[in-house]
């Protein structure tokens, strides 16, 4: 049988089956998700990373992994796991570049979704170029959830995007709007712009140009433009539940809330707080992108997350609201 | 007797006197500060400025006021402080532009410093143009102190610079290190570059960019480039004493940290938080900004932030520690 590649399935669909396009071989029981994990990915890497391979599969007995890496990296998560689980790992030997390996396996339809805590660029590149591009995404966006005191807020981009034009924000607020409506069921998502100060006029030169573009900008799901919020506005989270920013912004204000709370605790009323992870919107595919600095409980959310998101077909549900009937490549 | 016009003043002989330059008119006895508070700066002003004058008073009898701002504002600060506390306020009633005319105390000797609660802009444009900004300065820096879990952390800038170029942000370097030399007392202060990742060649243009020109930049007392942070170095303050980033980046990492450790708790060691306010580096003043949303308490914190400055002559050290012996005016 003949596999789609997945990068250029059109999102209607993937979407009519949840877990697998039509046409697609199964590999487990229904429920499956097929994870490729990038071994070398991240600061302490290859340790956290079958530290968290292995802490995945245990919570998950459905979950199976691709594991990119190099053979001793792979090995060790074999030789940890009882036999009978061993069946659910597939091994992908590459003593390089696990990050292209990791993308190749999703658009050669090996692997449902992907997870690294390697370089983000290479991250994202990789995946625009394999996976291929939504229309009109010129660079796709790091979208991660953060606790607030009034529940999950959206925050995008966090590290994709750095040097941002206001086209690629404006899609950026389109991408996240359909996030939360999909993926947490908002109602009419209120999507915010990240900025210094709430008066108009406010804020750095692609700050001040944005707001007379985003407030005619068509959203989906219902969504609306709510208006500049502040750096607090995403601990409170009462203002917007999706917040709008270029990737460098969004990233240090990401990791230093992170740690904060890490060391205090969420403002969450959540018992379990959201992932340390992030997914990758705008390419035809599932790519959640770890922190350089995750721990193994970091990856095995991501891996957790990633298998979530497959699972309830959330990518091409995401697509589908934003109207996308064909994929662009490179 | 002539009053030397503070803007014009050579910092070396700002720091002879401690509270007074030489052939000053003192008002008080030695100790005293006297303080020009913006009554109109703040979302919710006057309420919140009218109540940290109060609370400024209280707790510091050798504190004076020039309250700047309508009449009825300034009638509240007299009528709730003891009759024995009046003499200690003076009043300067304007309906409008009260930044200004804050900034024109100080410019005129008729106050040792300013907090203003109001528009940042407004009030940096202010005082370069009535202080006089020192030489080389292109843009004055908003300069923060958050707390960490290593001690404090020096961030700047935190709202004024906004689009700044690589000069800018070495000239708040130097700045940042006197800050913390002076201020602090830190011996070798470390000063670091915020951004996205670790490794050379992450984050924008601006920040791949500057660290070949802040490695070899001479720093005062003693500091040295620490080289890249993140975003969490902000928290765990360990990487360096002095953070250097954009006034836009800094103010979301401000707001939001400062949100969240009001909510959470502060990660620091230290019993007394920072005060969350911030100085303006660069001009020939002690100038001190609170947040918009400020509330009293902050604004107690800005007013008493800005007598310690000038009772310790911190700013003429400041000045001193860079070998300035000129202004520059625009």
């Amino acid at each position: 049988m003949t596999r789609p590649i997945i990068g250029r399935v059109v999102p209607e669909r993937w979407r009519t089956t949840g877990a697998t396009a039509p046409g697609q071989r199964t590999v487990g029981e229904p429920g499956t998700a097929r994870i490729a994990v990038d071994l070398l990915g991240g600061d302490q890497a290859p340790a956290v990373v079958v530290d968290g391979a292995l802490r995945a599969c245990r919570a998950d007995p459905s979950l199976h992994l691709t594991l990119v890496g190099p053979a001793d990296a792979a090995d060790a998560v074999l030789a940890a796991l009882k036999p009978g689980d061993r069946r659910r790992i597939t091994t992908a030997i590459t003593p390089t570049d696990t990050i292209s390996g990791a993308v190749a396996a999703v658009a050669q339809g090996r692997a449902d979704a992907l997870v690294s805590a390697g370089d983000t660029r290479a991250t994202v590149l990789a995946a625009a170029r394999e996976l291929g591009r939504w229309p009109g995404i010129r660079r796709p966006a790091l979208t991660a959830v953060l606790p607030t005191v009034a529940g999950r807020v959206v925050l995008l981009d966090v590290g994709s995007s750095v040097d941002p034009d206001e086209e690629t924000l404006a899609w950026h607020a389109r991408l996240g709007a359909a996030y939360a409506a999909v993926v947490y069921q908002v109602p009419a998502p209120r999507v915010g712009l990240l900025t210094i100060g709430t008066e108009p006029g406010k804020g750095d030169r692609l700050r001040r140009a944005l707001p007379n573009l985003l407030v005619d900008l068509p959203l989906p799901g219902g969504a609306r433009y709510a208006g500049l919020v502040e750096g607090g506005d995403i601990v409170l989270g009462r203002a917007a539940d999706v917040v709008v920013t270029d990737g460098f912004t969004g990233n240090v204000l990401l990791k230093g809330l992170e740690t904060a709370y890490a060391l205090t605790r969420p403002p969450s009323p959540d018992k379990t707080p959201p992932p340390r992870a992030a997914l990758l919107l705008g390419v035809s595919g599932t790519v959640v992108v770890c922190h350089g600095a995750a721990a193994g409980p970091d990856l095995a959310a991501g891996i957790a997350l990633a298998a979530d998101l497959h699972r309830r077909a959330s990518v091409a549900a995401i697509a589908d609201l934003l109207r996308y009937s064909e994929v662009s490549h490179d």
